[in-house]
């Protein structure tokens, strides 16, 4: 990273003993599990909203994937029509709409930030080795290393060119440095893999570039091409990376214990792939010497055996690191929504506020 | 590719027995191989106007492949050491200063065009699973697959990060468009890789989008941020595409027959790698059904044995499959020199017409 990140960084480990969040007072704004349960949180406010113009995003996006190259749309299509939420470009549209965006920029910025990432998908399968992609086989499987490579690389191209038509230099600075970040992030992950001796803030630093840095660049470009102010722009960006952050440390909780059918991929993929997330962090400063042993054993040598899975969810989940995985995510989300108290009070605004506590409710 | 390419496309080829390049008299304006030994042309001219420049794209490389993730610098600075001509970002250089550019921007264009080549590069490597890059190792043999992929990612969103700070649209627009070009011409190269049928028009295209695409977007943006007329900015993308295409053909006579050691790579790389470039295409419209085997064994079934790559470039050379290409790339340097016509008469057009000879001259 050019940039040091302390404020992620600087957010201590809260041990079982204590009360939870007792310093994260703006954690209370997100709706806690049982609040949930009586009013679920969802998106479809934010849908709602950005409905339209999120028609227009989907007919460039499938014209835009678009090429002579028979196997480049046959790709991309695969990717796009396999059931992402689009969850960035609806950002993006959002913080337009937000401010009443006139012109069809946004919608444009929203399509390349979806293509940005996608070819950060296809490299991501190849750089993962994984098998499936949301519940289907990754394109990998079906066309081969080589093809998930270079239709990534045509993807970013194109994204590159549809962000040019917008016209923008500073949404186009953003969503460059977004793309080197994601890059760095990657790169800093696959040195991270299999090394348990990963600190808290090493691994905050990765999933702020490679999640976090998309969210912020998706939602800051929507006030910056409505023309917004410097501090404007800056909460949005505060509310992507925020809202970001919370998304990935849910992502990590599921991988060891959300349903497979839910997350669209097989629970224990980060386990297999020797991955150290934030449950397997917070696991190895509380567990014991033997645990330490059977996390060095899984994730560093890569030895794992028939029961291993199983072990490893029973020990994250007796050593609270689920929960405090869960607890930290909630910080973030709280963090983001406090962000959004400096935009306009519009329905677009509470609907950002919905998509925090949507993200965050997966998994509670 | 989204638009036809019927210039290239038309070239007839030239049967044995008819008078070599007959109805291709742009040709003469290249010198032949015996006018070469007498006078060799160089680069020298084009690297003496530049240097200056050159010093500051060199620079502005080692610190934009700078990164805190410890890698990246690592393995960029492995392929930017590696000893490439930058020939690319030369042209840049040149047809800026040709027309007395006075500000930073085609120093920082021309690094980004080096470091959308590099990136390429480390992509291909992947794609090709090749063990060599210019006489070293390549970077996916020394630090994984994985490396290569994410550090040609960075690569490739620092180059657009650099181009916005240019400000250029019309030359981020021109780029863009290469990235995503060069991507669509690489997945062409894999759908024709391992198929006999694959027709000289088919390859033209492949080379077109893969190689000469960014020599034609390297060249275009000179005049481009300089602020010339379309008609001249058209004359420099000419000359960089032609300029592109004769590079890659020679480059593909000498995969058959130049020495290793010019080449920084294996002789028979292509031939390993089932690559139909264009001696075989020509190869196989002038050889017998027992040939015609003998590649379909080799290059589609990837079936090769001890003395196959002997016999191919035996059977390459008599039925004049490399002269034929070479005579391709000649055809393609002249016109690029036919098309410097339209540029000022300056030491830089002079120096630029050399570097077709130049790049001629590496197989004649």
């Amino acid at each position: 990273m050019n940039a040091p990140l302390p404020r992620t960084a600087e957010v201590p480990i809260v041990r079982p003993n204590q009360t939870p969040l007792g310093e994260l007072h703006l954690a209370a704004l997100v709706a806690s599990a049982a609040e949930k349960s009586q009013a679920q949180p969802g998106i479809q406010l934010l849908m709602d909203l950005v409905a339209a113009d999120m028609q227009k995003v989907n007919e460039l996006i499938l014209s835009k994937a678009g090429s002579n190259v028979e196997l480049i749309p046959i790709i991309a299509k695969h990717l796009i029509d396999s059931g992402g939420k689009r969850l960035r470009p609806m950002l993006t549209l959002a913080l337009a709409d937000m401010f009443g965006y006139a012109g069809n920029g946004h919608v444009i910025l929203a399509a390349s930030v979806e293509f940005m990432h996608t070819a950060t998908l296809l490299h991501d399968d190849v750089v993962d080795e994984s098998d499936m992609r949301r519940g289907k086989l990754a394109a990998r499987k079906l066309w081969g290393n080589q093809a998930s490579v270079l239709v990534g690389d045509y993807l970013l191209g194109q994204a590159f060119k549809m962000m040019v038509d917008v016209g923008s230099l500073e949404a186009l600075r953003i969503l460059a440095e977004a793309s080197a970040i994601i890059a760095e992030g990657e790169v800093m992950q696959l040195g991270a893999a299999k090394n348990i001796e990963t600190s808290e803030a090493a691994y905050l630093k990765v999933i702020e570039a490679k999640t976090a840095a998309l969210f912020a660049a998706a939602s800051e470009v929507g006030p910056v091409i409505s023309g917004q102010s410097p501090e404007i722009c800056a909460a949005a960006r505060r509310y992507g990376m925020d809202l970001g952050l919370a998304f990935q440390l849910v992502d990590d909780a599921l991988d060891y214990g959300g349903s497979s059918a839910d997350l669209g991929k097989q629970v224990g993929d980060d386990f297999r792939e020797g991955k150290i997330t934030l449950p397997i962090v917070v696991a190895l400063e509380r567990g014991s010497d033997e645990d330490r042993a059977f996390w060095k054993r899984c994730l560093e040598q890569g030895d794992i055996r028939d029961g291993d899975l199983d072990h490893a969810i029973a020990l994250l989940r007796r050593l609270g690191a689920i929960d405090e995985t869960i607890r930290r995510a909630r910080h973030y989300g709280a963090s983001a929504i406090a962000a959004l108290e400096a935009l306009p009070d519009t329905p677009h605004r509470q609907a950002l506020r919905d998509a925090v506590e949507f993200c965050i409710a997966r998994v509670s």
